[in-house]
């Protein structure tokens, strides 16, 4: 699900600025140089990808999203996350499919230097204590966040 | 849905040091009252009051309550923020059934100091742009946070 805030305030994207030759995307020197492709490129996502074989309620599933955007929020650069909020803090929420491949994404994020956040439930109901349930990842520039979560479905 | 992170980390909750005679609940000078109490009883919490009544799915559900936890927590004060964060950030998705129903508890969290936030969705999928979707209020105590949400149901 993409969903963001408020369109009205979404940064116009400038494709005619970002030159992948000059700058290539895949190899940022430092949270500088990421902040400086978003900021040319405009555009901005988190995506928090939930577990579907849990067995969440809409309630629950809510919650736990919330909590991962949360916690990978804190963990982000704060101009990241002023340029996320202003552009809308555009949010994606994702299927994902098992405790390992929440694992196995936060790491792919951790070696790239995406903020992220696992978080598990207190198990106070539905849920044994201690179950990951939900990981997040960015704010980053969209394509950054893609390279982690791209190939996962809309929840 | 109440739900958090880790009840590891939650506070260990004092009953026996909660005067209600001396410091009535209902009556808070100033934030640091309300901090004080909260500090006290150690029991904070955010609910976010989402629309049953606009047809959303469960990843644009999430997405809408994750936007709403989030502006309303940067409203916070930051040591409200802190000792919710190491409460485990509790959060309570509740069911709302109109606009109407979210500005009018808005309000009530507005008069009551608490901090809130309507969100309005950018309408790129499923709902009309503008739609109102969700209302966050808090974190603050348990208690303060029940007299604005306390009637509904959790979702």
């Amino acid at each position: 699900m993409t969903d963001s805030i408020d369109a009205s305030v979404k940064y116009v994207t400038q494709p005619g600025r970002y030159h992948p030759t000059r700058r290539p995307s895949s190899c940022f020197a430092s949270i500088a140089d990421a902040l400086a492709l978003a900021l040319e490129d405009g555009s901005m996502k988190q995506a928090i990808v939930a577990r579907t074989d849990v067995g969440m309620g809409q309630g629950k599933l809510a919650a736990q999203v919330a909590h991962a955007s949360l916690s990978a929020y804190e963990k982000a650069d704060s101009q990241l996350r002023d340029q996320w909020k202003r552009g809308g803090q555009k949010k994606v929420v994702l299927k994902g499919e098992s405790e390992r491949q929440l694992h196995e994404l936060a790491a792919i994020a951790d070696s790239d230097g995406i903020p992220n956040a696992v978080v598990r439930d207190a198990g106070h109901t539905q849920l044994e204590p201690g179950t990951v349930t939900a990981l997040a990842v960015g704010p980053a520039a969209d394509d950054r966040v893609d390279r982690v979560t791209g190939e996962l479905s809309l929840f």
